[in-house]
């Protein structure tokens, strides 16, 4: 669907039966119809009837997993390089976002960040070697998602990158993700020319050593409470982290200042934070990733845990199916592009960041932020319509995170895959959009719709998964 | 009216004749209604037919006070101690809050404010020996409004007290504030302990020189843009300045750190801001004088330019009439009590922040910060509901500081008095609530509608004002 339709048509948004939902629309002055009712999305084999069938294990299980979500409680609790804390990472592991994927099937944007980052450990002096490096099966590629970690756009991590280190409090388990490296030329977008490098290296050398410093003397930074305080303050902590980076810089700038070896370098610690208003993004995917972690593997359920896209392919993660990734091609984004640019330019979306709207933020959080949709050519009550038509496809809302927009009601948490097929309703997911050739980097900001593919396969995934148990 | 039936009650948004405002209303879902008219307030003599005869003049004169207004560029360009930088200032003399006011007829908190204020210049040694001092006629008393200057709660301004300068880039006019003290026992709410002189003493031997430092390193500071960028981030900026803080400490922290003699000063002054999320009050309350002060003396003008508390009375000015000051008496606030402390303890209303409204911010911007009405228990709605009832009063809306909420309406900007009379609508105002005994300090929070008195009054001087200029 184009951006234009998505904002001019009215908003579809089903009400079956849900008379309550019916009454917040109107409070909030929401145009919402009983008629425009859409068909389910077609399914496989016996898949309806088996989920038919199981619908009350189904139903415990959601339960289940949106309790441990809730519960969840992410604290910044350091930093490190890669290697000394993702587990399984070795000297020639390159994560990256999204579902797996090989050499030959990587977008531009992926191909170029994954040069840099050789280039970045030694491993290459030339874009040239790094390329003939990357293609010669001597690299071992996994998803971030693989390694408890996560990355925004191409997401690539390597051994020697400093990464944050998230930790559940709730349930002892940890995510990591590296520091945003703020707008312009950077690796997440696929640029690798001398500056990308350069400003890397002053990130392990002084970035990171000042932070790690500032937040051991610290102790930790509860995630968890900023979040929440940066939803009343405009930011979905997705496409905007104003808010919520300038908590964030509030609560580090003292300790910076103590710890760092001399003033100059602290300053420029803190200018470099202050010059991106995205600092915070990485942080709050972490955090989402760490939250969303703790609730997987639970037998039946069908909440995603995990929603990320490689620039090729989209894939989906459920609770109740363990490992398996629920693939389908990744869409182009509508977006607002840079001047220049234009949708041909544009790489398929792709990028961890989804992993916000997986925890309930961001796009579905949209209502908190409508800026963002005024951005790109919406209204306030547009943004406000994302949210509320999030809740249809949602297990249930969040105790913690509120849009005040919405009389403080919390955000719609939970993606359930079974709706969004029922529903025909697909996740509302913010994103930055990358060049497809590598190299160049961001050519814009939008929103989009998922593509269906990949729920239609998990639905089908966990039937099959449940007809296999009940036998 | 109780806070409860300001709450409970259907809002009277009276909309007679204005089709597009009643649209605007049903966009956002609001309840109009055209049947609910309220009578006008009656007023003495012939000043409602002389105030009608003389419309278009006052239509004229409004539109060149609204374009001061709106163009208006409050600029933070440096500090200074009051003496060396406030028109008139003197070692004898004490500005306060709200309109001119004798020592027998000062309320609790600002006698406890001025008491504190002698001891700190070194003019009394204990509360007694202030006391009798303040009753003794040596002391020059005067308004901060007479003063280009402007002071929350007690609003009291001494000798060497450190200044923010505010300049109007625009006009060329200067306004100054204190530094805000940060919450707890402070003089501004008319404690005078050891522990609050204390406090004072270390904001001007430490924190005044690193601030003034820092902001000499960087020229100068946009306050109209921070303004404008926190009404984005829940901030009204009158009892909501945690974004608008935010920012400001974003922009000071590399420069006072560069500037600072060692790391721990630096750390301390970091910390005293990030610990008071209203520490930008002050600035925007200066920021709002030195807006206004330039509109002043239009001739014909029905805007106001000040509206201030003294604790006993409510005072008004328009453009229009000069320095003439038009009073009542200022009502107590219905709030939000800390534990311990009911109505009965609470000072009538006070303070000169009320100056925020009188620019189109604080309660006429409540609908971008609807976690204040949430506080003393009103809904999102009545926070737009409030804001939607400003227009009503006001002669236009701003052209850069918006409501996001309110699909980026400009706030209501320039309070009418003869709107306000006509349409028996009196402005809604944020607030903080002082004991009303000296030496205690704040006992709660919460929102009030102005009394009608002073514009009243104002509504007459302007009508005796015109025919006098008539003749």
């Amino acid at each position: 669907m184009a951006l234009k339709d998505l904002f001019k048509q009215e908003l579809k948004v089903v009400n079956i039966g849900l008379a309550s939902f019916q009454e917040a629309l109107h409070a909030y002055g929401t145009k919402s119809v009983h008629v425009d009712w859409r068909p389910p999305i077609e399914v496989a084999g016996p898949a309806k009837e088996t989920i038919a069938a199981r619908e009350s294990d189904i139903t415990r299980a959601n339960a289940k997993v949106m309790e441990i979500i809730l519960n969840g409680k992410p604290c910044l609790v350091g930093l490190d390089q890669a290697m000394h804390v993702i587990p399984g990472m070795t000297r020639n592991t390159i994560l990256h976002a999204g579902p797996p994927v090989t050499w030959e099937r990587m977008c531009g944007p992926m191909r170029g960040a994954i040069i840099g980052a050789l280039i970045y450990e030694g491993l290459a002096k030339t874009p040239d070697e790094a390329e003939k490096l990357a293609a010669s099966g001597d690299i071992h590629y996994a998803p971030c998602h693989e390694h408890c970690a996560v990355g925004p756009m191409a997401g690539i991590v390597s051994a020697t990158m400093p990464v944050f280190i998230l930790k559940n409090e709730a349930y002892g388990n940890f995510a990591y993700a590296t520091m945003n490296e703020g707008l312009g030329k950077v690796l997440r977008y696929g640029a690798f020319s001398d500056e990308v490098i350069q400003k890397l290296k002053w990130m392990e050398t002084t970035l990171y050593p000042a932070l790690k410093a500032a937040i051991q003397k610290l102790g930790k930074i509860d995630i968890k409470n900023i979040i929440a305080q940066a939803l009343h303050m405009g930011d979905e902590v997705h496409n905007r982290n104003r808010a919520a980076t300038s908590l964030l810089f509030r609560q580090l700038a003292p300790s910076i200042v103590r710890t760092c070896a001399d003033a100059e370098t602290a300053a420029r610690v803190l200018e470099f934070i202050h010059s991106n208003d995205h600092f915070f993004l990485n942080l709050v995917m972490a955090a989402s990733k760490v939250t969303l972690d703790a609730a997987r593997d639970i037998p039946h359920s069908s909440v995603a845990v995990v929603m990320a896209r490689n620039g090729t392919d989209f894939g989906v993660q459920l609770s109740g199916t363990g490992n398996t990734w629920f693939t389908g091609l990744s869409p182009v984004p509508d977006a607002l592009f840079f001047p220049g640019f234009t949708k041909d330019d544009a790489n398929p979306d792709i990028g961890d960041s989804s992993i916000t709207e997986t925890n309930g933020l961001g796009g579905f959080a949209i209502a908190a932020a409508p800026a963002i949709v005024q951005f790109v050519g919406g209204s306030t009550q547009d943004a406000f319509n994302y949210t509320l038509q999030m809740y249809e496809i949602t297990a249930g809302e969040n105790n913690v995170y509120q849009i005040p927009n919405l009389n403080f009601r919390g955000t719609p948490t939970g993606i359930d895959v079974v709706k969004v097929i029922r529903k025909n309703i697909t996740p509302f997911i913010d994103t930055g959009v990358a060049h497809k050739k590598p190299g160049i980097g961001q050519v814009g900001a939008g929103v989009l719709s998922a593509p269906i593919e990949p729920f239609r396969q998990a639905f089908e995934g966990l039937a099959r998964k449940m007809s296999e148990a009940g036998k």
